[in-house]
């Protein structure tokens, strides 16, 4: 087993780091190969910009980034990651939940590693959402924040943690075809949070990964009509939003 | 009326420029005093690091940045934006919606704007949520997006956009006092989208911006028990998901 981490936090001391040390240690001895892009500290490029691709008289950004996919004047800092996502058969996300969603520097990672080309195009044909270039990997989310459990529950005021988190791992993640297993969601960091029972909880989950079943998020080849939309009577009468893309 | 746009686009020719200007000549039509953070062309820094306060002997990120603010020690760029916000009456945020959510450079802006002492205190007394800093102004996204209507609509695969905006238009706009206004959104753009047709729906928003009802989102002050959870009954039976945080 191939894993991957890319890790955004900007204190080397925080808990964040404890954390993943915690992961590449659980996962090394469990017999993985691990690496780690370590966002702040690879001093990550956040920007997706004309500066991404090799001179172009192609104006409109995203054409733009396809041509250049297409040549192969791809920025090498990019191909880089690129690189490293298809040689893994398990990619990990672990970052602190800002405004909720990713940091920045994550964000940046999304926008320019899965460029137009690597990890879409703008066709209706393009394999997305349970098929896509990492089909046959799986992912998973570490997240930290310093919001209470009952905060990100079901009935929380910032609304429930698996509905927050739908853009990265259904939009991001399934979406170039990764199965995404549950996240590991590690609340009231920084007062509340423990560091022995959480790097537990951490361990007891990747010691059982390959057990682990992914988020039944319906495939767009399967349940899903022309344009895209589910198909009828395919839910339990009554569901809506998010709910609705898992079977 | 002042009113200040957010605006996040890496090409000046684009559609999204073409909006930006559209609605700018507009509300100045209107009699708006209007600014732009055009975040590409200020070349703004996205990601939030140590460099964005003075030094500091607290190496926990959050806690430095609360120091910071304390003691007036915040970078200038960010403390540009925030007199900006601070003199606005209505705030618009200005994006290509880019794997479900904001480019980097504009998460970067929350990241950095909102920093701890202005937007949020790690504290549970911290007003939020229908109150902050932001109390009494108005906000509205302007979102453009590839993607046809369909896949983003109640039963579309890329989920409904009123969901997938639901961590930037509750969880920021919201969370620190604005009033939100339902957006405006440019699906189809770069093959479908009409400029004529876009613009004069942008148009007619702005001009009724007045009369336009926000997103009845719920206040955590009113809806919620100590605990943050929606009390017991203020929905409509079986609602579930963000549907949940708007009466």
């Amino acid at each position: 087993m191939r894993t991957h981490i890319v890790y955004a936090h900007p204190h080397s001391g925080s808990l964040n780091a404890a954390l993943r040390d915690e992961a590449v240690q659980t996962l090394e001895g469990l017999g993985h190969t691990v690496s780690v892009s370590d966002l702040y500290a690879m001093d990550w490029k956040a920007v997706a910009d004309y500066d991404d691709f090799g001179p172009t008289e192609n104006e409109h950004f995203m054409a733009a980034a396809g041509e250049a996919w297409d040549k192969g004047e791809i920025a090498e800092d990019i191909k880089a990651e690129q690189a490293k996502l298809l040689e893994a058969d398990l990619v990990l996300l672990q970052f602190p939940l800002w405004w909720y969603s990713v940091p920045a520097i994550m964000k940046g990672w999304f926008d320019r590693v899965f460029t137009n080309g690597f990890g879409y195009r703008p066709s209706s044909d393009w394999p997305r959402f349970g098929d896509g270039v990492l089909k046959g990997k799986r992912a998973m989310v570490i997240v930290t924040t310093g919001a209470a459990e009952s905060h990100l529950s079901d009935r929380g005021v910032n609304g429930d943690i698996n509905d927050l988190l739908f853009p990265i791992q259904h939009g991001v993640l399934f979406y170039t075809g990764l199965e995404v297993l549950p996240p590991v969601v590690v609340t009231g960091a920084g007062w509340q949070a423990d560091f022995a029972d959480v790097a537990k909880q951490l361990r007891e989950r990747l010691e059982t990964l390959a057990e682990t079943e992914p988020i039944a998020y319906r495939k767009q080849s399967e349940d899903y009509d022309e344009r895209k939309r589910l198909l009828p009577g395919r839910e339990p009468e009554g569901t809506t939003g998010f709910a609705l893309h898992i079977a």
